[in-house]
């Protein structure tokens, strides 16, 4: 009945917005007396007010400063203004819970302090785009400061006078609004992670000061033609699995619009069905950004990301409570909100902090999977080979999806190795000290560019010392790899356990090459964790060179064959496409058919051992060179070449092994137990090559063009 | 009555030993029905035998191997020789608490199956000096494998039969001593740490079979006069506050004999009250290590050290144990031992054990403190400046003692910072990959001597780019640094907060070079936690190069004058003295009085400003060339270099400032508040310079001969 009369009203073109009181975002007017008394009851939901008190206590202390805005990011003004929001948000919560006026009056004080200043400023001083930002210098931080202001306001809403409403709404929110729609239009209705903050905070702000037109623009573009705004960007940004195209780094910060906005439409307009729009795509996307952390909680380091990000931060808390408590994501997403040691003072938060009292967390069940990339999903993807274990897990990522627009890097079939807790073999992330306005301002440096977009940076296959697609991400986007074949469930016929695998091929990155990469986790016979066997098998018409490189974390401890170091003087391996960054500190020649290195990492041995050719030769590097404010950390790699080839196929198997354990002084298995690699046969359809381990010997098959039986291992 | 019995039958030269039954070491006949209780009662205890047992158990199921010697550190049967010893004590301990014959039947079975081939063996094949050991390639690891086996013996003595025993101490005990004390007999008389598990081994094979021979030469040397054996080891080897001529890692080592055998000579003579020895030498001992780490519980890495040694190691777990439950050590201990999370199941363990359950631990008491060197303690020393606070403590170590015998580095004056947690300017430690075969056996590699030892690896100055004592260290045993100036008590005439200081001379590290240097660690007003006041002060009649660097830890994010950084090709700083192990990255002259660079570490921001003259530069390094093996970690410092100087004082000051959060997204406080050091005044008796934080002038005065008032600051 009352939706009916949702639809009546909405029909009629009437401002209905609002009309079922406030709050109404993540906390709701009729939740608020629950989540008061949930506050005393439920241990999670009591710290997390705690904190928000604490907060919001110290807050009032300190006289409300609302400067002119004048630093880049990191800087006092920048700070200042993001502490602004936070305040205001912090003490809306505390108004509503405690009811303590003093709290709104804070909030009241400081949009009347904005209000009486905001019009006068001009762009912001320290803008590197056109227009720029206003409150900040880009104006997606002004984008961010709406989302967080308009729930503060929201929070007060009904302790603010109707004439001071009116005042604010005249004087500030029109003209913040005008800012992002008008003035930032070409942001707002970007199809871009920019805009979900943009759009989040203009709907968000129609909703709560009842004004339609924001609402209309936010849901459906500056020109309400659905070409843009908050559903296009749905459409758009996520693969069906909920694959974000930038990357689970980026997707990590537009979840957090993405999921407050779809809560305040599903309180306002219910009727738009938005927590089941595409397949409920929303709820994915929450699973999908999860599911791309390792145990050690980090982002697998796709495109530009930080590497120090985990799914403790904030935009994932609000992401978990809302796809828990709104949205019936499972159990074991109480396992994630545990480890992140708070939840968000809201509806969603209750139910995440009862349902922790209640003893329903279960571990997270990380999952193997392929994940589609592109909008219908056709477009190339991650794989995920990973073992069920949440304390010690075996994880491989293979990438090879869409470009990822202009932060996405010339990665196609790039590895990533992780266990025992640890990167194993590694992505550089980003060049970039966020927050840190001594370096590049905080932004992005420009060894970002030269760097971590390169090929080189990346665990897959340079050819010529090149990148791929020259280095031209529009090139990237023009196509993307295909999924020959991933399966997590294959049985091994041998030892009957289950055999995990992913085949992808990438033949456009470089002209005239064909690339084929298969990663295959595998656990043979008395062996403690799987080993990983890495296929890649390259074909050209003409000879060219190929560079294989790992980026390994740890400490050399073994390699099997001659080397020799360069021991005076360093030179670069190249000078551009990256290499120019690296320093040769030695290099091999490889004289027999298998050779094989092996490092220490977090007190356990890994070796690669890898089959090879009378020209194969391996160059040990390290990062650094031609960084003139000592911007890149000196990560090392070793890369496997082939100075001349048409066809070449690449087998390397990694092994964890052994323990080195220093507090207790004892080393077992320091020595690989992988022997004798042998290529058996290699064809367009077959590559079959055989290895022992512990002195049992394994023959592997790989069927390319046979989703039935793709692998055998006997 | 039983005392004076003791005595006479001592005089009378009668077998005594063993006489109070057995068990009789960490665990005694009286006590193992309180364990056996208290197995039930204390969780430490609990969980400590239940690790024990679970072990011993394991042990059970596996065949007894008692491998041909053949492999050096980390092979196999090198881990499989110290399986049995531990496997040993472990069964042992279990039936002393279990009454379970299973356990002592192993113990037998292992003895018996040693006893079939120790006199079959050849020395080892893999020992590095002559003669070496017979079961493992070091004698030393020889000593440490009687230790337990004969706490084993111990605790199964009564479970044999006499015949068994006989056969034993005949076929087995009789030629593991001849071993040690004949065949390795330099090792058992040398005055080092192999001494003290030599000794202890020998002593208390003494005690459990009854050969009052043995014990003798273990307390007095193999000539029975006293100049060498256990107590001459505690008079050489320890100053009078129980500092260890090695260091506080070697001590670590040593700790574990020196106090089992305490233990066990307490027991079996405690008329030679050797608790008491010294004035308590022991006790102060583990006291003393324990001081020597910081709040990461990793050892001060003085000397030939791991860096990833902790308190948690096994023979401090002895060692907190003996001196809390034998030797009434505070109650602060307890604190450490709960971080051990383990006891030794043995009286002391009870006695911990019972405490922490009955609430007694209390937090470790870091003191800011002198600790001095040398037999006599006029030997030079640490000096360590401190915060009480536990949890985020800062630290100032100065190293200025004796030589250090061969494991000793070239670093007098050396000064290491630790804040948050963290090392912030950083001693390298040892160059060793412990237990790793493939790394020189195990053993130090040549970069050890090469690199870890020269002055150049240390943060201490560094003359005309050679170490000192041109790396003899026979002549470095010669002289020691003396004491100026300690005191953690000072009060700032300013703002009356507590000042620490001290201050140390160097005159024979190299030729007519007079060395003084100061460490002040000051709270200025306004800040959250205190500052690094290092005054080096360098006074010659002739001209020299002064090289003054930091290695620090972190990544540099700013520096306040211009450089150039090396871009294409790297070369090292020098060709000797560790210079050839450094790569330059970059360098820059100060035009300015002042200079300064920050780096972030941790999440937090260190910032060192110095003053300068119109030829002080710097210099950017990077550690790892001329490693042809890739021994060397990739570490980073800044050289503060005075080209051509006769008396030169270096002011610098290290503040921790600001944060970075990455997962929040925020950063505060990045850039320094020291500015404007200026010198003005510096004399020998004098230095006097003043420096601002945070807008406020401070006056520092150094009065180098007034002891009174050796520092002022207003």
């Amino acid at each position: 009945m009352k939706n009916i009369l949702l639809i009546i009203l909405m029909i009629a073109g009437l401002n209905v917005f609002g009309q079922n009181g406030h709050p109404s975002i993540m906390l709701t007017k009729e939740n608020v007396q629950a989540v008061r008394e949930g506050v005393k009851k439920y241990p999670l939901l009591r710290s997390s007010f705690d904190e928000v008190l604490n907060n919001a206590n110290k807050a009032l202390k300190i006289p409300i400063n609302v400067p002119v805005p004048a630093d880049g990011g990191g800087g006092i003004t920048h700070e200042q203004h993001k502490n602004n929001y936070k305040n205001v948000l912090n003490c809306g919560i505390a108004y509503q819970i405690t009811n303590d006026n003093r709290y709104a009056e804070y909030v009241k004080n400081t949009f009347f302090a904005y209000a009486k200043v905001y019009n006068t400023w001009q762009r912001h001083p320290k803008r590197k785009q056109t227009p720029g930002g206003k409150i900040f210098w880009q104006n997606l931080n002004d984008c961010v400061w709406l989302v967080y202001m308009i729930q503060g306001y929201d929070m007060v809403f009904n302790y603010l006078q109707e004439s001071d409403r009116k005042y604010l709404t005249d004087s500030l929110w029109t003209s913040v609004i005008n800012e992002q729609t008008v003035v930032n239009e070409k942001n707002f209705n970007v199809i871009h992670n920019f805009a979900f903050w943009s759009t989040a905070g203009v709907g968000m702000a129609g909703y709560v000061c009842g004004k339609k037109e924001w609402v209309e623009i936010a849901l459906r573009g500056g020109k309400k033609d659905g070409k843009s705004g908050y559903f296009k960007l749905i459409d758009e940004l996520f693969s069906p699995d909920g694959y974000y195209e930038e990357g689970p780094y980026y997707l990590r910060y537009a979840i957090q619009p993405l999921v407050i906005f779809a809560r305040a439409i599903q309180t306002h307009q219910p009727e738009l069905k938005v927590y089941e729009y595409r397949n409920s795509i929303i709820k994915k996307a929450v699973d999908c950004d999860l599911q791309c952390t390792y145990t050690n909680k980090v982002f697998f380091p796709i495109n530009d990301a930080l590497k120090d990000k985990t799914y403790e931060t904030e935009e994932l808390v609000y992401a978990v409570d809302i796809a828990y408590g709104n949205m019936a994501s499972g159990d074991d997403l109480l396992d994630i909100a545990q480890q992140q040691k708070r939840v968000i003072i809201s509806d969603g938060g209750f139910q995440v902090a009862k349902a922790i009292y209640e003893g329903k967390a279960k571990p997270f069940a990380y999952k193997p999977q392929f994940i589609k990339d592109g909008r219908d999903g056709n477009s190339g993807g991650v794989g995920i080979l990973r073992t069920a274990n949440n304390t010690n897990q075996t994880a491989v990522v293979m990438k090879a999806g869409t470009q990822g627009m202009g932060h996405g890097h010339f990665d196609r079939l790039n590895v990533l190795f992780f266990d025992n807790n640890k990167e194993i073999f590694s992505d550089y992330g980003a060049v970039r000290f966020l927050n840190v306005e001594t370096k590049s301002g905080g932004g992005y440096t420009k060894e970002n560019d030269t760097w971590a977009k390169a090929t080189i940076a990346h665990n897959t296959l340079v050819v010529d010392k090149t990148s791929q697609f020259n280095e031209e991400w529009e090139e990237g986007e023009k196509n993307t790899p295909k999924l020959i074949y991933f399966n997590a469930n294959s049985i091994n016929s041998n030892n009957g356990r289950t055999v995990q695998v992913v085949s992808m091929e990438e033949n456009n990155a470089y002209k005239d090459v064909r690339m084929l990469r298969t990663e295959v986790l595998f656990l043979p016979d008395n062996a403690e964790s799987p080993i990983l066997i890495d296929v890649f098998k390259v074909n050209s018409s003409s000879e060219h060179q190929y560079d294989l490189p790992f980026w390994y974390q740890g400490h050399l401890t073994d390699i099997s064959f001659k080397y020799k170091t360069v021991t005076n003087s360093l030179k670069t391996v190249g000078d551009k496409s990256g290499y120019q960054h690296i320093w040769l500190n030695g290099e091999g020649k490889i004289n027999n058919s298998n050779a094989a290195i092996t490092f220490l990492n977090n007190q356990k041995f890994y070796t690669t051992t890898f089959w090879a050719d009378s020209s194969t030769k391996v160059e040990f590097v390290t990062l650094g060179a031609n960084d003139p404010e000592f911007n890149l950390r000196n990560e090392k790699a070793f890369i496997i070449t082939e100075p001349k080839a048409k066809d070449q196929t690449f087998i390397n198997i990694t092994e964890p092994h052994g323990k080195n354990d220093p507090i207790a002084e004892f080393t077992i298995d320091f020595r690989p137990s992988i022997k004798n690699i042998n290529l058996i046969s290699d064809k367009d359809e077959v590559t079959a090559f055989s290895f022992e381990y512990k002195n049992k010997q394994y023959l592997v098959q790989l069927n390319y063009s046979n989703k039935q039986e793709f692998i055998t291992i006997k």
